[in-house]
């Protein structure tokens, strides 16, 4: 069994701030860490997410942090079920994260499978990255972190890096997750270019939306680019890599909650975490002005700049000294007295188109579908945030037609600049 | 247990002509379409294939064949041990051909999966295929039926249509068989491309070789596309589509041993079915001459040319009449009043441009890698050989390196005829 728990502990049971001392108390892996006794332990719930249950909890000794998937969508109710096991696919992702880019995602300590939840290293005084870009925080190595984030784990995800058959393993493994992909498939992909139920978006906003959803060749695109998405196994991505799960100090940089983990194109993490960067971007000038905004907001683009330079550098050192598995194989190349450089750059120019393709979905999703940001949703003049919202999404507009004209960094941060410029509301 | 049989049977054996009778004797499914008195079947072990027994039962009501995996590669011995699993996926595959393409793969009556057998229709008078071309024998709806069984199971096996939780299971399924697509990364995709252990080829051809394995672009393209293939699960391929797993009459076609199905690129089994065409157009001068060889192979041309053409008509009636699944939804097309007509016909052109590229590397690693084609093996005289071989490497170099010049099907008939006049040996 599991966990040598009993019988009664396999049958789930969400946890509440009363019971999970009581539930938790005995575990070696928890108590050892929290310290004193468990009747003491100071136990909040912090879930300011959609889907789960998170709680904090302070003893003696320090903090851990517990989260449990519900059997439902957490910010939506019981009338949108949705499977425990997405947390044993959170913690699976966990784990491989700490492999292939040690210290970034939080150290997990306990995994309860039948409970589907895990126990975890509390991040602490970090705070959720996209708060911090609202409020007009600076954070240090923000890009390089994240570019770098991405290539470690699109490069040791794959078979450049895996023996195939553990990596074929993998894709089996997680193809058992079918209800995450689902959402990000539907939410992301198709229900922002039309009206589809869940879909809000600001009033102000509808003359942009409906000619964005007229656009035949940007539909087909994007659909081009969920079936490399939903079929293509390159590597194990985060899967949701917004700025709400980014967790940050002034100078160190986490990543949280790969719960939308799955095998995916290695340009798909990339793209969502620059997306983020430009609607934070985009968002700015409804919440600070004049002199304060123009250097933030060219901070912010110094930020999506690092992102994609040391993404580069990074795939390509890896590229160099890591390449152990059936892709591009040394014998080929080096050991025929060949170089594989051009092909690594060549590899890199397709992940880097795909990116910024993905990064124009992601950029339409948040202002068109279900799930909102609060870079946008906390303006409350809706005029103002319609007109915002209008330059982010043609920008991703741009991208998704065009990911050519931007596939050099200056001329993807000049675009961003005119776009910022440019109103058509 | 499996079939309701006894522990023992669970213990794989491999058969023979003198114990197939009596360990199928009583299974109902065989029996009764064989007839007769097990003792008296005919049995005749006709495997000529590299990996598996096959053997034809007769009896006074009709003939099956019994296939069943041996736990190591029949043509290289048990030094090579291969998992008897294999077979499985080779029956998983058949049942959904099946369904996927009705009437072209041969009908199974009964599957053994401890036993790694199974027992299907007998293909009879068929013959397989690349004897026929050798011959230089013709077969009615050739093309159109080989252009079409690609186009359904293609577009039937992908979330172009399936369910996706159906399809994402069967990834996951098929996920499960490392061993057979390893096969093809490496004899297929890399092997072809340095001189790997198991190579050969024909002497006079070494020129060709050398320069070939030294155009570093070429072989960054084949990596590139091996990285599709290993990580692209767009649909179920055959996964060996060449002309010995081609059996016909004069007017009928049908497709067996796909036990080297797996997901991947919907590309795959298009192209290498058309390798194996301009394989056998190119060995031609070697078989026949004169006018008999000339409209001989203006035939095999006809049969490439409606190959792709049913291919491409076949995918686009499927895209209007069942495109049921979460890709291109009729929800962001049709029902906004938008065709996805042009859609279609971008994927097709991807589809192409990819079917050529590995129709190019089927090419290079049926005269350069461990297994090679009759239609070149056996032409004595190894100077016309590797005369006739080098035209097609080159070739099929010109359609890796530069699948666009090809892309209508009159320009890649052209390409053919030019490359079979020309002469570097
Ligand atoms: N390891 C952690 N350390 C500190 N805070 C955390 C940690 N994990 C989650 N949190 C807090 O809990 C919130 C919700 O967690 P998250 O993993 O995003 O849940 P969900 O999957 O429901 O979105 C985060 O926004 C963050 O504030
Ligand atoms: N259903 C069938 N009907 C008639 N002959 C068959 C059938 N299946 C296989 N054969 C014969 O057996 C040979 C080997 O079968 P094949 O499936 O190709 O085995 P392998 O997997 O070892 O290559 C074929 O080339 C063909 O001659
Ligand atoms: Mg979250
Ligand atoms: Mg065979």
């Amino acid at each position: 069994m599991e966990n040598g728990q009993s019988e009664a502990a396999l049958r789930y049971e969400a946890l509440t701030v009363d019971t999970l001392a009581t539930r938790l108390g005995d575990v070696h892996e928890v108590a050892s860490r929290v310290g004193g006794e468990p009747a003491s332990w100071e136990i909040r719930e912090v879930g300011d997410g959609n889907l789960n249950l998170v709680f904090i909890v302070t003893g003696t000794a320090g903090s851990v942090v517990v989260k449990q998937a519900l059997p439902y969508v957490r910010m939506v109710g019981e009338s949108w079920p949705l499977p425990l096991y997405r947390a044993h696919f959170e913690y699976y992702a966990l784990v491989r994260q700490a492999k292939r880019a040690p210290n970034i995602a939080p150290e997990v300590f306990y995994f309860d499978k039948p409970q589907a939840l895990f126990v975890m290293e509390y991040l602490y005084p970090h705070t959720i990255l996209r708060r911090k870009l609202i409020k007009g925080e600076r954070v240090a190595h923000l890009g390089e972190t994240i570019g770098q984030f991405c290539a470690r784990t699109a490069f040791r995800g794959s078979e450049l890096s895996l023996p195939s058959p553990e990596k074929k393993q993998d894709v089996g493994l997680f193809s058992g997750n079918v209800a995450i992909p689902a959402i990000t498939e539907s939410l992301v992909f198709t229900d922002p270019y039309y009206g589809a139920e869940m879909n809000h978006h600001t009033p102000e906003l509808s003359p942009v939306v409906d000619e964005l959803r007229r656009n035949v060749r940007l539909k087909a695109k994007v659909q081009r680019l969920l079936m490399k998405f939903t079929a293509n196994t390159e590597t194990m991505l985060h899967g949701d890599l917004h700025s709400g799960s980014i967790m940050a100090t002034d100078t160190d940089v986490r990543v949280i909650d790969p719960e939308f983990s799955q095998y995916g194109p290695m340009a798909f993490d990339l793209g969502m975490a620059v997306a983020n960067f430009l609607m934070a971007y985009f968002s700015q000038p409804a919440h600070r002005k004049d002199n304060v905004l123009a250097t933030y907001q060219a901070w912010i683009l110094e930020v999506i700049e690092a992102c994609f330079t040391s993404f580069d550098a990074e795939f390509r050192y890896l590229w160099q000294t890591e390449r152990t598995g059936i892709l591009f194989p040394r014998a080929l190349f080096e050991e025929q007295g060949n170089s594989a450089d051009d092909a690594c750059d060549a590899l890199l120019d397709e992940i880097r188109l795909d990116a910024l393709a993905y990064c124009g979905i992601e950029m339409h999703r948040r202002v068109l579908s279900l799930a909102h940001n609060a870079d946008f949703e906390e303006i409350e003049d809706t005029a103002l945030r319609a007109r915002l919202e209008a330059r982010n999404v043609l920008m991703g507009q741009a991208l998704i037609m065009n990911p050519d004209a931007a596939r050099e960094v200056p001329a993807l941060i000049e675009l961003a600049q005119a776009y910022n410029r440019q109103d058509v509301l």
